[in-house]
């Protein structure tokens, strides 16, 4: 009988046998061992070969997305021993879903055969996605196994810039000439049995392949048979030229709620198809990676990357916050002479810095995701900014009253609290305009605004701050 | 003929007219003059009523999205001038295309029989989803004027918590029953004549609305007119219940590629719909908002909120901030004495704070991601951590080792340096380990992972960084 099957209870059910047999470790350990004492006991062989014929029968019976979950999840060694076990005409939808990094390592850790025979069962657009990690021989031996069709696709669909739509279409979709009658068109599609994925609407091209609209599936249930395709095509599709940006497309497939769109070259020829898939997978890959990018870090983050290249990932913008922080110390240095003459300076300059730096970041999210959800336009950005000025210099007051009230109490120096709260109030602003300028000047470089952000901001609201605190501190007070 | 619409031709091609013809900003003051003078001229009157409605003209050539994203970007004047050109008919697309601050605030400017007219004409979901803001007089009309099946569903769907699969589904899509046969559906569809949105399925049910399993159009296109419905249903659908988070939901819509999905209740009887565009949308949100999250602010934000306003958001995170800066500045205070005799070491405690910060972030960026996307599991949290400890420690011993040499040369003394290197290295381990623990605490607490996560990583690094610095100077230097 039929089954209801909520997401998280089909995760459980699949997956756990699979984590709780891989957690006896039994199996791990046999192949590791196999690995370093080939002449092992014949017995002690034939249980692990028993085990390992398990493993592939469990994983047979999991969907290709949830192998490829469970090959994210897992540690090197468990992820290659999973991976080994897994059927060749499923690998190719495995290698598709799992994150990049871990296709490369998988990739490397396969046969030759065995990798050829993968990738001949994908289809030309995921073997497209993941062309670049295939060793070159293996991918000239695959392009001489395929008809001149998928050859020519192929190669031009990956000449196509990455996070272009022609780099994320598919050439796995339904065409139906505007000639033909939907009788015929019915005809035509009993016969060839299945329809691609995410197939809502047929392409529908005259003779020489020029698109000329689209034909949805459910207008095809309503028409009647006698009808000419060209007469019930729809011509007010959205369509997209191969060139576009895929930030373009997602932003069209979810403002027009769209499942699939053909894509065109610049004669107006059908060349390809997006799916909401696709376009959602990158939507979900951008939006999640503004919190690595803000760090400074690659997307392309694999959970198990070894120590030694994790960390030479980080250098980069450790290395700039080193040479940032350096220039902050000099400016406190400057101010040696005062600090010495009330050390209570050196306790009270990192709060100024502190609230600056997480005033600043409060501005900085606000606007990367402004400018990524294009809401801050070049018409408004002018009164967005000194509205988040404003709402600073408000805050800069209350806040920067209520430090300099607390630090009078504590130190009974109502100079220096009135120093802390000017310092206070002048770095809140100062944050407000890093945090405007660092993502807008970005995005108009034509550079990701979120990129070291954090490190930027932090830059500015440390170096300001102790600027503005100690110097005032030296005019007021010494 | 047939026309190639990019979405960035589109938007502008839409837009711009409209943004052009508000730019003039003669519209605008002519508004806000009639507001406060009502007795002007009537030739002015009659100028202001002609730019009304070829304002009006050009709204209703756009798309409702588009509507929703123009009223988005524009300064509140123009967004409430805009909204009170809207036709009715278009109005309750568009306050349900807006964001939850912009509906508050269309809601709130219109008046009470156009807001119900508007409300009218919305589908039950989209309804449901903005109810909270319709004021319970509005609300109680509508209800009034509905069907029975229509309120119960409302009502029902309200009380289901907001981020569940009850709250997004929505009541229009097409049941069949079990034991009709082709020919008799296709009729019916033929009598309907139109398909909701995003309808890629059927949902086929008993005599007594208990989901029996979903039917493909593309599977109603290839079968036999004579054939019985309850033959060709797919009984192995993926099903959703009414309490199921949204987050779940997101999960199985992304991992099997759903177009649509059934929602049952707890007996099984089929009560509404899950669509990928809903779905995505709620995707896509939660991901953009962590940004805002990390830093505490909330994601409900309109970039146009009065200064006020804005200002009072950020209280609660700023208050946090300046608490524990001001802990950190005990912590320095501990150590004034040491400063005193050695006034270089307050240029260089905020170094070891910085990169340590610096560090810490990229942790909690990797692990927040990595637990969204549930890469990071109870089963490998202790590997995953234990890397990332190893990660910091090599740079540790790296740039610490970097920065003593610099201290060393610059201040031209061996000790120092020394030191630099040594906290530098420790406070770099400390980070990670605050790093893991803060979003993995988060999150075993039943909590976001991301709330506030920058400002309590702040906190740690820089409180330990010059306890661990000044600590060490006090010890060694003194």
């Amino acid at each position: 009988m039929y089954e209801i099957k909520t997401t998280d209870d089909r995760l459980k059910q699949s997956l756990e046998p699979v984590l709780a047999f891989l957690k006896k470790q039994k199996v791990i350990d046999a192949l590791v061992k196999r690995q370093h004492a080939p002449r092992q006991d014949l017995v002690e062989s034939l249980v692990h070969r028993q085990q390992l014929v398990e493993l592939a029968g469990r994983l047979r019976k999991l969907h290709s997305a949830d192998v490829a979950y469970l090959l994210e999840i897992l540690p090197p060694d468990e992820r290659l021993l999973v991976w080994s076990q897994i059927d060749i005409e499923d690998g190719g939808d495995v290698l598709w879903d799992v994150s990049k990094p871990v296709a490369e390592q998988l990739i490397a850790a396969t046969g030759r055969d065995r990798l050829v025979a993968m990738c001949r069962s994908m289809n030309m657009d995921e073997l497209g996605q993941i062309a670049e990690h295939i060793p070159d021989d293996v991918m000239q031996e695959l392009l001489q196994g395929m008809n001149a069709d998928n050859r020519d696709w192929l190669q031009s669909s990956i000449s196509y810039p990455e996070n272009s739509a022609g780099y994320l279409m598919s050439n796995d979709f339904l065409v139906v000439n505007e000639d033909t009658r939907v009788q015929n068109l019915l005809e035509e599609l009993r016969g060839h049995g299945a329809f691609p994925e995410q197939t809502d609407k047929l392409f529908v091209v005259d003779r020489r392949n020029r698109l000329k609209g689209v034909l949805p599936l459910t207008d095809i249930l309503l028409s009647e048979s006698g009808q000419s395709i060209g007469g019930i095509t729809r011509k007010d599709a959205i369509v997209f030229s191969a060139d576009d940006t895929a930030h373009a497309c997602a932003q069209a497939f979810e403002r027009y709620d769209l499942i699939s769109a053909p894509v065109v070259d610049a004669k107006g020829k059908l060349i390809g198809r997006l799916t909401v898939d696709v376009v959602m997978d990158f939507v979900r890959e951008q939006a999640e990676d503004a919190l690595l990018r803000q760090q400074g870090l690659s997307r392309n983050v694999d959970l198990f990357t070894p120590v030694w290249n994790s960390a030479r990932e980080r250098w980069v913008w450790l290395c700039i916050n080193l040479l940032t922080a350096f220039v902050a110390s000099r400016v406190i240095s400057i101010f040696e002479g005062t600090i010495a003459q009330l050390v209570a300076l050196a306790a009270l300059m990192p709060i100024v810095a502190s609230i600056g730096g997480n005033s600043g970041n409060q501005t900085v999210a606000l606007f990367i995701r402004g400018l990524a959800l294009k809401k801050i336009t070049p018409a408004n950005v002018r009164f967005l900014a000194l509205k988040e000025i404003g709402v600073s210099a408000v805050n800069g007051v209350i806040w920067g009253g209520a430090i300099g009230v607390v630090t009078m109490l504590f130190y009974r120096n109502a100079a220096l609290g009135g120093v802390m709260a000017l310092a206070t109030l002048l770095n809140l602003v100062v944050a407000a305009v890093i945090g405007i300028v660092v993502p807008v000047a970005m995005q108009r470089a034509g550079r990701d605004p979120a990129l070291g952000s954090s490190v930027l901001l932090t830059f500015g609201t440390d170096g300001m701050g102790f600027l503005i605190f100690l110097g005032l501190a030296s005019w007021i007070l010494i």
